[in-house]
């Protein structure tokens, strides 16, 4: 048994500061669970009374004869620690705080909070909130509406978890407008104990949970998230609305949240690699449950369109293709039969234009005839309003042909009136109606998503057999030396011990050294500079490329020196690095970076002077598998250019995505590491091989073991 | 006059094709002329009946007693020529063809199609149609319902324009579902005459147009509408949906429109540089509208957000700054006088969280002194459902306090039920109310965007001084020879002529004159292959970059000859073109390229090989303004690299400005171009200078003068 079955399932609730007093709190929570059937009993706690909207009231729980499962507490925060003291001494194992006045308003209130969750930890108990709006199950065993959100819930397959108790309630209301029903709901307010992973993992196993949705501005724990949402949503999806993307968007949630909201470009990494469907608004939200809760998911991306207008066809057409699926192509079988029966103006290739005049009769022979094509996975079908035919009508007739045929998703585009919505959202229906083309085939993508990861393998975590003794020496060198950045020699040579191909190069620490080692190494050569004080070195004129003989280097070499005279910054250079010159127009970048919350991120793309410009990086949480390493290599537009745009021998694929695994393992063993970055990352002309040019390691020279 | 007023204000109609029998055409337009209170007379014009709808009915225009302004055709397509006769004869100078069968029905409805513009030439009638749903004009003083969709319309300040006649009466619906209100519609059907373009011709000065929606599947004449919408929007905006933006969705769209859906990156360049506001679906088309009805234009991009819950706060912040706008910066004064009466958990930084309990006064009192501080130009007043709080009542109070303040837009964002915005779309209101934040966040940003056009200045056509014989030259060499492509020395040699700085080089046919020209122009240098039958020079190995010395020549030179023979690719070499080599690590491209249908369009972009890789190009078609020109140069990703990023020489925008309008000049003095690349236009490491490096251009031969 789950925890969180004893707050969401449970055989008696206490209603702490339950209320005859209409708009209070506890008088609300106490009205919804009598209102909406609660199977279990209620027991009203409040000192002052003995009756409360009809039920035996008690003054403390303690006082109560029978057992208490879960205990729902909305009295005054200062209160609560010695309320959940008596909570323990009753045997309750679940309680829901309501209450706020904790570390959301501040220092004093952060203390409570933090007294509350020793209590809990103490006592075992599991606890929902503080400063949340209740929980709901929906389940007819149960009929549990302890929250006080305006409206009652309308039964359905959603689990939904709020961070923001007021949205929470604003999306429930909308949800039931929009007839959207759910099964459980959990505001995880504070989230001092229970929290969006809790949810996942109890909902996992919970059958008449069948999508969860979260609305988020945090991240607790995000290992554990990944962890758990990677497994849940193999199952059933996870679709997340987590706000606070933009640097002010995040102060204005820390400011209101009291949790500080995580950089939005880590939270993103994790959601992909967690196959969590991200939405980014709340209507996207709305619609994509919607699909769900009405749709199989597909065996393929191939969607057909029956319209009875050639506009909406169009639209619904530029839609199909740019969210990345596909315009089916129909059989010549089906293109026949439709032939058949449709006018001779119609057109039977896809999209199915029955044109205006369409009766009933053609949209459910077409409808049935085209989801009968092996070459369909989705159907849209498009109403617009032609005299004599009712929306609802048709709306009915596609239902029909639906229920006949249940295993591809189907969705509805019904351009007419609010009217014909309100009336949906009272019926019974078999798929999702929506009133423009781009929000059903927005919906039909995210089934294609969840489709996809379905079929997407959790991928491997290698191992590669690596040599750490040098890393532990270089570390432990600059330990000795209080220093946390690694020269370029030594990043290169860290980069070797974990079987990265770096380029041919040695350092110099004068002149005379340089020439003898481009010497050895060959030229055409680059010459960078070795100085333990400057990270970028390009900035400084501290990169020379294509020497290509002695003279040249001495010239170049010298002007480096002047340059940096000038500029007073001579002081920390150690010497240069000469190097083999990769022929090479393809510079990608790969790394690892830390965010303060989320730790070590895995980082690709185009490198170059481009990083910064275009952008084009893919992330990944550390540690990746090699499905994720694949994914963030497929997933920049430069990805074109290592399959070998125009000619160029086509890159490494595989040996790129060993090196991401071999720094997620490098970044596992020694957590010290702060950043680094292999920029460039040079793709071989001539072999196509991944090249490290350059390196750039930090680390956290106070967690160096 | 406009000719269009005959069709819109006419003073008397006659329905040719004018019915009793319901659900017919003829009889709904007559029906529809009676029923919204047509002021001007109507001629039911029916050669069976002597009454149709209590109306005296005649059997010809030609037997009305009276004048007759205009007249709606409504019969079958065979008899359309004949009757635009007597039409003419009758003295009708306009009509509005509903009749399908034309050209969007093959071959034959092409050629009757033809045959009606001739007539329509020869009697100077203007015509609406053919194939369309017909004309409304909701002007008191006038009251023209001359159109058979479903719904009486309402008044209201937009001119609406459709392409599909089926959609555009879906579009009336909803617009009337959503109580936006229209002042005139017209469905232009098959364009046989009236088009967009003569819509916009028109309403540019029709007051009560306020402003213009386009619905178009393709774009009829792209330099006409250039010209009108480039002016009117300066002084209404032009909101416009253009379908078929795919592939798949324009070939859907020829098959059903009759009409080649034009390329949808020229449609976007024409769209942008006419300040058009492109939506890219209905819904957005629809808020969009709804916002420029109930909002003036603002200021600024600065967005203040009020709102009586974290969440959608912070959603909205996000928003605001992914669509490009600031938060505003609110005043001291402001957050004091905030202060003053909001609870002290409430935020009285942007956004303004007024916290749930909010009551009537506190909305109505912040949003007033938030309109007042001079740092906010927008407002967005954000309402979630609280116990005791009516959405209706904060609505009429945020309302109110509009009306006090009408100089800058609010918008509302009310997560509340479908029963309050069916509420509001039956009242008059002073802001538009939205469901969700990021519709209006994004309706806002389109105030912005038509902000920043109106100041944008309409900028310049500067003439440049060129030499055009030496265009001519090499022109009338091509045509001698019969050749299209002109070689890399002739592109550099015309660019030259055009004032466009290339870098130094010269052509040899062989190894020695190579080895002769690389020692005046110095090393290190480019040898590239010049050949008139090989385009792509990189692909064959046909570009060696570095050559440092003699020896290095000739062996790259040997190299090249032997992997051209082993490729039987050597037959068209002419030798080699020898160039400086231009140290740069910034490769753009520039050039012109004709789309079929609209014309010669100039590209500016990332160059080198990531044109197709990053598609980080930007197009406008030709002719170019200087603004133009800086616009396409702004609008890159890569522009940062430009302007000087880590340490780099910032390029001479001035001059990538004249090189882009002096191939602007090019085009429109040599037509026959059809397509020229500059790949890559180099900015110079040292002076920032733009230099082309390589060219490519190809001609439409049988188009020389």
């Amino acid at each position: 048994m789950n925890a969180l079955d004893k707050i969401m399932r449970p055989a008696s609730v206490a209603v702490i500061g339950a209320s005859s007093k209409p708009h209070t709190i506890g008088f609300d929570i106490t009205k919804n669970l009598l209102k909406y059937g609660y199977t279990g009993t209620i027991y009203p706690i409040n000192p002052k009374d003995t009756e409360i909207q009809g039920l035996p009231a008690y003054k403390s729980v303690l006082d109560v004869p029978g057992d208490i499962d879960m205990a729902v507490i909305v009295i005054n925060s200062k209160y609560v620690l010695s309320t959940i003291d008596q909570c323990n001494q009753k045997g309750i194992k679940g309680v829901v705080i309501i209450s706020a006045g904790f570390k959301e308003t501040g220092e004093a209130g952060k203390e409570l909070e933090t007294a509350l969750v020793n209590k809990l930890n103490e006592y075992g108990m599991t606890c929902v909130g503080p400063n949340c709006l209740g929980v709901v199950n929906t389940d007819p065993a149960v009929k549990l509406d302890a929250c006080f959100a305006e409206t009652l819930p309308i039964r359905g397959d959603i689990g939904f978890v709020s961070q923001s108790g007021a949205l929470g309630g604003g999306i429930l209301n909308i949800l039931k407008d929009l007839n959207i029903g759910f099964s459980q709901f959990i505001s995880i307010g504070n989230q001092a104990d229970v929290n969006a992973d809790s949810a996942i993992e109890y909902w996992e196993n919970v059958d008449d949970v069948k999508q969860i949705l979260l609305y988020m501005e945090s991240i607790a724990d995000p290992q554990k998230f990944r962890t758990l949402a990677t497994r849940t949503t193999k199952k059933k999806p996870i679709i997340a609305l987590k706000a606070g993307r933009s640097a002010q968007g995040a102060s204005a949630a820390s400011s209101h949240t009291g949790s500080l909201a995580g950089a939005d470009k880590a939270a993103d990494a994790l959601l992909k690699q967690s196959g969590v469907i991200r939405e980014f608004s709340l209507q996207e939200l709305f619609n994509t449950a919607k699909v769900f809760s009405h749709c199989p998911i597909p065996k393929g991306n191939r969607v057909a369109i029956v319209t009875n207008s050639g506009g909406p066809g169009i639209m619904c057409t530029d839609a199909v293709v740019e969210d990345g699926m596909q315009m089916a192509q129909l059989s010549e079988e089906t293109k026949e039969t439709l032939r058949s029966f449709l006018p001779a103006a119609a057109s039977v290739k896809n999209p199915v234009d029955m044109i205006a005049s369409a009766p009933l009769e053609h949209y459910k022979k077409t409808l049935e005839t085209v989801l009968q094509d092996e070459n369909v996975d989705m159907v849209v079908v498009i109403y617009l309003p032609f005299l004599g035919l009712k929306d609802i009508d048709v709306a009915k007739a596609v239902m029909e042909i639906k229920a006949q045929n249940p295993s591809k998703p189907v969705v509805g585009v019904f351009m007419t009136t609010q009217d014909f919505f309100q009336k949906i959202s009272e019926m019974e229906v078999n798929i999702p109606f929506f009133m423009f083309g781009e929000q059903a085939v927005e919906g039909l993508s995210r089934l294609n998503r969840q489709r996809l990861w379905v079929e997407r393998p959790l991928g491997q975590f290698p191992e590669f057999t690596v040599d750490k003794t040098v890393v532990n020496s270089i570390f432990e060198n600059l330990v000795r030396e209080n220093r946390d950045q690694l020269t370029t020699g030594e990043s290169l040579q860290l980069l070797s011990s974990y079987g990265i191909r770096v380029c041919k190069d040695g350092e110099a620490t004068n002149l005379e050294e340089a020439v003898e080692l481009a010497d050895e190494i060959g030229y055409p050569v680059v010459m960078k500079l070795n100085s333990k004080k400057i990270s970028h070195k390009t900035d400084v004129g501290g990169v020379r490329v294509g020497i290509e003989n002695a003279d040249q280097l001495r010239a170049e070499y010298t002007d480096m020196v002047d340059k940096l005279k000038a500029k007073n910054l001579l002081d920390g250079m150690e010497g240069v690095i000469i190097q083999e010159m990769v022929k090479s127009d393809r510079e990608m970048v790969c790394g690892i970076a830390t965010d303060p919350q989320y730790g070590p991120m895995m980082m690709f793309g185009l490198g170059g002077v481009f990083v910064e410009v275009m952008k084009d990086v893919s992330f990944r949480l550390a540690p990746i598998s090699d499905q994720d390493a694949m994914d963030m290599i497929k997933s920049v537009k430069a990805y074109k250019l290592l399959e070998g745009a125009r000619g160029s021998k086509p890159a490494d694929i595989k040996e790129t995505q060993n090196i991401l695994l071999r720094l997620s393992q490098l970044v596992k063993d020694f957590p010290c590491i702060d950043e680094l970055d292999i920029n460039p990352l040079m793709i071989s002309d001539k072999d196509g091989e991944p090249i490290a040019v350059d390196g750039r390691i930090k680390i956290r020279l106070n967690e160096v073991k």
